[in-house]
């Protein structure tokens, strides 16, 4: 057990995080807290999951992440804890966690009562915070809630030359799900809903490509990421989050 | 004494919180320290007064808050510390502290001094943070300053069918500090300097609600909160934190 | 040793902070980690190098500042560590830490390897972040790379008339490199590239200050920073960062 609670959500630098903090302060005094970050996209529960998949393993074993993307708060949709090979997670049952919970391999899942007074619109200050408390402080997850079959799928478009824009990066890049492809240096881009496609070369550096256009670039994620050298791909381009992009 | 400081200010993501916590890791390196929130308006001292208020109940008993949205910084108006049955409040006398002070039930307060050498403009650095790790450390409200008879107040606007917009939310959400009226699902909204009122519904979740129109939901802080489905309402319907709202 | 890691990166709100306090809790578990900020303009090593050399001393004794303004990640550009009398540095070497450096004293410095696995996009990840916890776990320079002679300079133009704006803050005001001359109340002010000079005052507070007009302040930092009351100064007169500035 770490005592280690990472959170991940869409409240940017508003309130709702500290009072979040709050509650995990209160519940379990020695816990440490991480913000993994606070910046996905307004109720963008795909971004988050890639996040979500794409970070977890960075963190101690035993770290409890504590996730909330939202968009069916206060409906019918399940809040769910999940157990993998080495890490615990909580948040809405709405495909948030489920890539990362998958990859890590699902050992068990149970999913959170709502107590009486709880909010219809703050899950996260209500249930999962003090979830995840609980956690941190060495409850097993049999103590939280009933057993579940397994999680709500999240699943992202791939195939070899087709993928997904998933994320759209503080500098304006858009991150894809695609790897590139052993020895090739230019591609012919789709990004969907774009009128014409573009021929663009795959950069090492930065540095190294041209500015003022497009270009292509391998990032920290070990896929492939279209970017503009001093300028915002995405807003030039006119991608975002969850756009279909295809790779020839 | 929990030594816990929870910062709230206006400074985003800006170096002044991070030297804040500079000089609090320096004084008293045995405290934690908590971001509530830095996303209060530049300088809306309202909206930080009505965030606190409603926060800081969230926190472990003993927390100390360390408060900075303070346009009049360098002026005559006071620095105080302040407590209450059961936490600590530091930050300028201009009515940022007395609604949670007063909701918390005032024990004693004090009027900090402000050093020689200190900056005419950023006591969250020369004032605010040293006394926050003062506390934090264990020493008493005495230590600090002169007894003062109470704090410049600040009160919100409220009667049974009006009130104020005290917050506008990362998701353009326009919180009210009225409840809703029990039983009531529909109200005439007016929103001060609008040309028109406006029908609205009260939804139990935002998944409920029609998107591309206004509405109104129960927020987490138990108050009523115009909304707008995967849109920003504040940014439609022109309204801003400090607004006069009338719900008949 | 303090085991603190202070962080300053132009990542804003992004994952990629928290991937790299992830991997501090994972090398140095005891270590604790406090943002310095990460608002620094996407990749302004000048005003990330200002923002270091102003606010480092704030810190305690023995504190590792981990800096990631990094345009040239993956070029041929030096990763390094710097030991100054008091404090420790990593981070790319482009200009990044010379100010603070030179300003503590240098006492040593090491070039880091770049292990073969690494990103050429992210070494806050892979680089930075690893060798900042090696330093909070008590390892020395010595251990982490070969000696360098020196680090790459980085200078501010500074005439007794003539300086830079350093940084646009989160309320637009520009901050400039130039103190007040003592005794003078009134500035020709020229900016870089503006049509004209203009003559503008020196208030003590900002509450002294009229509304709707440039007007200026002695900041925090001791310098001299063009403000404008209840606006944005940077917006309303097209300042940036790195644009030189006169006062006559």
């Amino acid at each position: 057990m770490s005592g280690l609670v990472v959170l991940l959500t869409d409240f940017g630098l508003s309130e709702y995080v500290g009072v979040m903090k709050g509650i995990i302060a209160t519940h379990a005094p020695m816990a440490r807290v991480i913000d993994l970050t606070h910046d996905v996209s307004p109720q963008a529960v795909r971004e988050g999951a890639w996040l979500l998949e794409q970070s977890y393993r960075w963190f101690p074993e035993g770290s409890v992440f504590c996730c909330v993307v939202d968009p069916g708060v206060g409906t019918e949709r399940a809040a769910v804890a999940a157990e993998t090979e080495r890490y615990r997670f909580v948040g809405p049952d709405n495909g948030l966690l489920y890539p990362a919970v998958m990859k890590d391999r699902l050992v068990k899942a149970v999913s959170l009562p709502v107590p009486g007074g709880a909010s219809r619109t703050f899950h996260g200050r209500d249930v999962f915070a003090p979830a995840a408390a609980a956690l941190a402080n060495g409850r097993s997850l049999d103590e939280l809630g009933e057993p579940l079959d397994g999680l709500t799928p999240l699943v992202f478009h791939r195939t070899e030359r087709e993928g997904e824009i998933v994320r759209i990066d503080r500098f304006g890049n858009c991150i894809t799900n695609l790897p590139p492809r052993p020895g090739r240096i230019e591609y012919t881009v789709q990004i969907e809903g774009a009128p014409a496609p573009m021929r663009l070369r795959l950069y090492r550096t930065y540095q190294e490509a041209p500015a003022g256009e497009p270009f292509l670039i391998e990032n920290s994620y070990g896929t492939v990421e279209i970017a503009w050298r001093n300028g915002d791909a995405a807003r030039n381009l006119g991608a975002a989050a969850g756009m279909r992009v295809r790779f020839d």
